[in-house]
């Protein structure tokens, strides 16, 4: 008889988002002629820009052509966009690759979601808690997660390492022992960022326990304070102990093209039970070629766009139309008082809810008093409580017809 | 102390391509001026059709206007994809389907690789053989398989149907307990189909035994026999036992596109250990949604057009144009007195190798003596021992000319 696999049965079924559309559906069916501004999603507004157009159809004019056709390509990603990555994206950090490290995919929602495969059940994972649900609920579904404790808000058998304004969102390294460790900075829900010093921290305690940590730079490109790290790997040793995952979603407004990368560098070495030397790149390498076909070639070639000088430049557009918004929400709340973290190096913006108020109520008032959608923090984990989450994406025009109404409000 | 997944020590190395690149690489080198004719790899050669490229940057240029453009899509694919499988795909096979019983993604491979998470490690798993390596690599990683047994061709807990010239390539049902069997349909590699009869055992099977079909039809767009079903669901009561996997890749050229989608029916519930039932439908989606973001929206508009008059025209008349390939394929080696099977409803045309030599030897002798490269069937699993693959998909000037030059032999 065929058996299923019981480890879904312990996800928390994710009613965050599916309750935040009931909220905002009931009010708006209430109250049809507001303007709802929607500042709660992740999702980026610009659309690509003329060089990313450009190269894209290009590239599928070549699918017209029997000279020019692609049919399957590596799994790994083209070496025209691989060289690009390296050159351009680590390169001027100093940091060196070779083009056997780095693999292309179409997310990094489907590459931290997928990495945990290359390890054992029972490692025991720690996450940074609020915390991007996929790092967790892909261990849950592979059976490393134990029961959901009875507060239903920690799973018995994950490490939560929670960042709140009392550690300014800092975690403290684990104090159990941890195999896994998902970090991502610049963070989400948070928006903050770790130093290099702090970051080394982590390195060092990754190879002082064994440890592994993956880490989430998908983010990176909004990054404009120095000593804040692009990558891990700008921290010596790093790439001893560290997977680093890319994204072009937030950076060039890919999140409905996909595009992606991952870097396992070839020193990333682990031990298996008979104590031998393990190597990740080939693992990672044969997960890829087993289970994955590739990236559509035109988008290959329209993430390899974003690297030619006007493409980095109506990048880098884009990416100062967001801080601009970032700035403005940040600015705004500040003003009345609130308490405001990230938005500096981060399109996210999280704000302590005024007079300790509990995150939907927060929610409630934005939404009914000020027609403003947000994120509760509770849906990113127990220590996101107390906190919304606003972000960066909409136009700003919109962003700053929000920030008037919530300045209005009295709390 | 993190701990690698040792399940991927098991696999077997797929040395099959990089051997058979080895070979070749070496024939060339020593015979630089010898045209060689590749005949082994099943990806296509025809570029992508006029209506495809059309709608490819129609929605392309979407992308480049803020009006229009697309963020995040349903990570389950847009409905305007969904509706046109399922009014174009299915209806006319008489098969009603529920949009919410479709998933587009970006390819079979993955589909039919990540399938396997949603069930349990201790179910057994039946493959037909020789077979798609996919589907028995992925349950090696997931910890299905066993230990390779001493021939180094069985893993010890997967059950290998074969199907040879010996059964017409009719599996017989497992003798063994199974949970969840692989069929694909036409089948890769031998070419050969099942009728809606012979499909009926597998579903009567799989209802007496609580077990689950996975059913590939990747290649079902090459079926021209009648009786021969498209879709599994064709066959009452399939839908209480089988998910279905299709692709665009083979059908209209998206080998380096990449779009595929699957079916998942209401009506597929299992037992839980509790004796529940579980829908899979909801499993499945709670995959997707956690570990994947959906396809490119311009691919997934690309492939829309297909079901377009002019989209289906033009796919056929590449179907075509490799089914005469086929034709030409097996005319001119049963003309030499050769065992051919598949090739009708098919791409892929299986050749019995002559005086019993292995299929390496039977490869190598193409190679030197007509040039023209194979796939051994041994790479295929041990009942692929003893035959080649030749695939349509190089153009007909191409077939015709390594079809004299494999005429001219002696065996």
């Amino acid at each position: 008889m065929v058996k299923v696999n019981e480890n879904f049965d312990l996800i928390q079924n994710n009613y965050l988002f599916v309750e935040i559309a009931r909220r905002v559906d009931e009010f708006q069916n209430q109250n049809p002629d507001v303007d709802l501004i929607k500042m709660g999603i992740g999702d980026v507004t610009k659309p690509l820009s003329k060089t990313v157009i450009k190269a894209y159809k290009d590239a599928v004019d070549e699918m017209a052509d029997a000279e020019k056709f692609r049919g399957y390509g590596p799994e790994q990603g083209y070496d025209f966009l691989i060289d690009a990555i390296i050159e351009n994206d680590f390169k001027p950090l100093g940091v060196e690759l070779k083009n056997t490290e780095v693999f292309i995919s179409d997310g990094a929602k489907c590459d931290t979601g997928n990495f945990q495969e290359l390890f054992a059940k029972d490692n025991i994972i720690a996450v940074t808690d609020p915390v991007y649900p996929v790092y967790v609920d892909s261990n849950v579904m592979a059976g490393r997660s134990g029961e959901m404790s009875d507060d239903g808000q920690h799973y018995e058998n994950i490490v939560y390492l929670p960042a709140t304004a009392e550690n300014n969102f800092v975690p403290e390294l684990p104090k159990e022992d941890v195999d896994i460790i998902y970090l991502c900075y610049p963070n989400n829900p948070t928006g903050t960022t770790l130093t290099k010093d702090q970051l080394k921290e982590w390195i060092d305690y990754a190879k002082d326990n064994d440890a592994i940590i993956l880490f989430d730079a998908a983010y990176e490109a909004f990054i404009k304070t120095e000593n804040v790290p692009h990558s891990i790997y700008e921290v010596e040793g790093a790439k001893e102990v560290a997977v680093e995952f890319r994204s072009y979603s937030k950076t060039a407004g890919f999140t409905g093209t996909r595009c992606a990368y991952c870097v396992v560098p070839e020193e990333l070495i682990i031990k298996n039970s008979k104590g031998e030397d393990v190597q990740l790149t080939p693992l990672w390498n044969r997960r890829q070629s087993t289970k994955f076909n590739g990236v559509s070639y035109p988008v290959q070639r329209a993430a390899e766009s974003i690297y030619t000088p006007e493409g980095k430049k109506e990048t880098q557009e884009n990416l100062d139309y967001y801080a601009k918004n970032a700035q403005l929400i940040r600015e705004s709340l500040e003003a009345i008082g609130l308490d405001v973290y990230g938005g500096v190096d981060s399109p996210y913006i999280w704000v302590k809810t005024p007079n300790d108020i509990d995150s939907w109520a927060f929610f409630d008032l934005l939404l009914n008093e000020a027609n403003v959608v947000s994120t509760p923090g509770a849906g990113f984990g127990p220590s996101g409580e107390g906190y919304i989450r606003l972000t960066a994406f909409n136009t700003y025009e919109k962003t700053q017809q929000a920030m008037e109404r919530i300045s209005k409000l009295e709390f």
